[in-house]
């Protein structure tokens, strides 16, 4: 029974400002689109589930590729909370969700009550919004945003540390900058370690395997003027990837934009 | 009455760790070398010295202009002592000087005490001496270093913001860096806004004016390796330059690589 919300209702989701008020309204099913803009000042996180026999293998391999795979949270195993993120129940508090069996998609359902098992870990990384957010209030221009498109991703050749079944190449997102505005990119983002971090490339796309930034492998294709440096950062997509090459028994994920907002704030993410 | 010392003299120099030790030597004249290299620990600075009546001027051009012309020291009208810096009297403790009358060249001594007045006030710039330490010793290959060549300086097209008499285009050094140590060098050299801090640009020297890297203005042609970017940074010789065009009656500086070596650490210019 999954309800889909009209416009109004959409540009409604869009003014609200406070996160418990945000999955107050997601929680019941009501609204069932992308959290982009909604609770700006909140960190949103990308979502991963797995089984209890395959968890500490991606813990590991999180924590040795911490660029792609930020961690931002981590459940207990058949624990449904994220305490340390707000007051959450990961099985109603997304959007919409995507289940995967032995690597395949099943089902988008809008709640994951009857796929909750106490087999079941949950995993929160951090999301590039919380670093585009203070870019963006510095007044360095992003293409994605202005266009409202999806940032450009793509398939690079630099192998990620692997752990156990989890492996693959890294993900990067790319936006592209002016020379001073990567500059005062890689400021910027170097204080947000907890979601990507600074750049991992910038300048040479074909040093890391990119043979066309107009041809990205996820999202939109970029806008890139004259006078710009294409920027890459670590993508949470990359361990999506990897989860996928592993073909774990089950898997949920959120389906794509659609995040957990949490009660943390952006700001609270910042190392110095 | 020069002294030049033969290159065991210049040799045992460069084994001096303790800044006092080196000034001391270079108080009596009898060492009259460059100074990179000597108490690598400590910061050293570039040397403009001008007539009060275009001494605030100067110190308007500086302050606006913080990335190529960073002040780590300012003295009093009249007095040669720079007592934030060490036990410092300027008119002995460099290895060699230049004085300008009218813009030209008209001496290049190894004590000023003939030339010093009542009249004069002393300016120390920093130098990118001490941001090149924390780059090498996190493993960053600076070409110029490893090949013992002057850094590469280019005029560029960015103006400076003026000050009276006192204006100009700002003077660039570049190093050649891998993408990778291009981020890193940006994150190291931003926690040293007193010498220089972050790069003004990279990647694209035709965006500021620099039309061949390969034909610097001052110093040595680099070596640039396939998968390199060119960084610029802020040069201590645009103030230099925009002395030389204001014509003040007389300026007096150090002889380039012949720097004032103060007592204060390299470390403790690191703003966080």
């Amino acid at each position: 029974m999954q309800k889909t919300v009209a416009a109004p209702g959409s540009n409604h989701m869009m003014k609200i400002a406070d996160s418990r008020e945000a999955r107050g309204i997601i929680r019941t099913g009501e609204y069932t689109g992308h959290t982009a803009g909604i609770a700006p000042d909140f960190v949103q996180g990308n979502l991963c589930i797995l089984p209890r026999e395959a968890a500490q293998e991606f813990a590991a391999f999180c924590q040795r590729n911490p660029k792609p795979c930020p961690v931002i949270g981590m459940g207990s195993p058949g624990d449904p909370a994220l305490p340390d993120l707000g007051h959450i129940d990961i099985r109603t508090d997304i959007p919409r969700y995507r289940v995967f069996k032995d690597g395949q998609l099943v089902d988008e359902p809008t709640d994951i009550r009857k796929y909750w098992s106490d087999d079941l870990v949950t995993f929160i990384i951090g999301c590039s919004f919380s670093f585009e957010l203070p870019m963006l209030q510095e007044g360095i221009h992003l293409q994605h945003v202005a266009r409202n498109t999806t940032v450009p991703m793509y398939r690079t050749s630099i192998d990620c540390v692997p752990a156990g079944r989890f492996k693959g190449k890294m993900v990067v997102s790319m936006r592209p900058l002016s020379p001073a505005d990567a500059i005062r990119a890689v400021q910027i983002t170097s204080r947000f370690p907890a979601v990507h971090g600074a750049p991992v490339h910038l300048g040479l796309p074909e040093a890391i395997g990119i043979t066309d930034i107009m041809r990205p492998d996820f999202g939109d294709p970029p806008e890139v003027s004259a006078g710009q440096l294409p920027v890459f950062w670590g993508c949470g997509v990359t361990p999506q990837v990897a989860i996928e090459a592993a073909r774990p028994s089950i898997c949920i994920t959120h389906k794509p934009g659609s995040m957990l907002i949490t009660d943390k704030k952006n700001s609270a993410l910042a190392a110095l």
